[in-house]
């Protein structure tokens, strides 16, 4: 049985301020909740109804969960997570396939853009303050399941990158062939808005610029399909790697 | 100055219904409307506030033009085209790539397809009757003007494949590495949806099964990533082709 104030509390968590506010987000859904478990990522509670099979710490009525859940379908669980953004470590692009996105703000393209990092096997994912919020319901839907398997940061990224070790390679349509790139086993790929491309601050920290050659008409590609094509090909000559 | 009648009629186009009884569509947008007229697309009228510098045939005022317009913000010109579905002519998969969609729901994924279509110099999309519609506002925003330049049929893919002496190549886990992969000339290249995959009936006339590998965690990329990306692998070996 939950209390007006937690219904309040949950339902709160749609808006971004609140989520800050209390530093706590949720996650729909069987999948999700059950990637969550898997992946062993700390929960405060498991709001389940009867009809869920797996872990709960609080059993709620189909009702609760429809006065709480943000789906128009209602799941049989949800999660609520603590929010939390590790800064970058020192040296932290040094070693390693790190995805930087730089200003992206669609949440479906950050999420889809997570499941791209994951399926590479990329070590890290580095978001700038401008992309779309990590623990943004579409975000998190879009990645599935990859938020809690992937590393990720915040970062201020002209800083990030200025220090970086690593090469750092960017989309720019005048760069090199990806086709016949010499890809890096430590790098950093970044990847910009689809409106704007890379930040100004960004574009001067690039070290290697690629290019994914066109055939057709199309203007451009979008860049969690720009991001797709180049992790492909880097992963094509340097194989698994070390990870 | 537009009747109410014409404002009723333009205003119904946002449901397929009427744009299937009215055998009409609209395009929003200078950049869109730019490349139906770049492409020499046949349009009926060419509607525009006097902020348009391009061609028109009906200068309307921008109250009507938000009267008319589906978009939050409307732009300066809007187009009302025909629908045309042209069948795919007999023998129509046998030369060049073909990009194949079988029932590939989401509006999004469809436009992004056609601008992969267009990237990469397909010779033709096919989309099975269940796809999201082509002449949806969704579709055509999302494929960035590719609806212009690439040619589409609609057709039943499972007659359509059977009758095709190209190769047709499928997406499947357990398929051949992309990576190693032999590219035809002359291929098609069948796109399921992100929930079902391949129905049944496309599954039978897969002739290569294809596998992008899959270095991490994620357990699937979805249906336009996946294209792009063995569309990438196709034009790295065959090079531009014939078209």
């Amino acid at each position: 049985m939950l209390t007006k104030t937690e219904i309040q509390r949950l339902r709160s968590l749609r808006e971004k301020k609140h989520r800050e506010a209390l530093g706590l987000f949720l996650i729909e859904g069987e999948k999700g909740v059950a990637d969550l478990l898997a992946g062993r990522f700390p929960l405060e509670e498991i709001y389940a109804t009867p009809d869920w099979s797996g872990r709960r710490t609080r059993e709620i009525s189909p009702a609760e969960m429809e006065r709480i859940s943000q789906l128009p379908t209602p799941t049989p669980v949800l999660a609520l997570g603590r929010i939390s953004r590790p800064p970058l470590p020192a040296g932290g692009l040094d070693r390693g396939l790190t995805l930087a996105l730089d200003g992206v703000q669609d949440p479906g393209n950050v999420g889809t853009l997570l499941r791209i990092a994951d399926w590479y096997a990329l070590d890290r994912v580095v978001l700038s303050p401008d992309c779309a919020d990590l623990f943004s319901p579409k975000v998190i839907h879009a990645s599935m399941g990859a938020f809690s398997r992937v590393p990720v940061h915040t970062a201020d990224l002209p800083d990030a990158l200025a220090g970086a070790r690593a090469p750092v390679f960017g989309c720019d349509l005048s760069g090199e062939d990806v086709h016949h790139l010499n890809p890096a086993r430590d790098a950093v790929i970044v990847v910009g808005s689809e409106g704007r491309g890379l930040s100004e601050g960004v574009r001067k920290r690039i070290t290697v610029r690629v290019a994914i050659p066109r055939y057709g008409g199309a203007e451009s590609l979008n860049a969690a399909i720009a991001a797709a094509v180049i992790c492909d090909n880097f992963r094509r000559t340097l194989g698994a790697g070390a990870g």
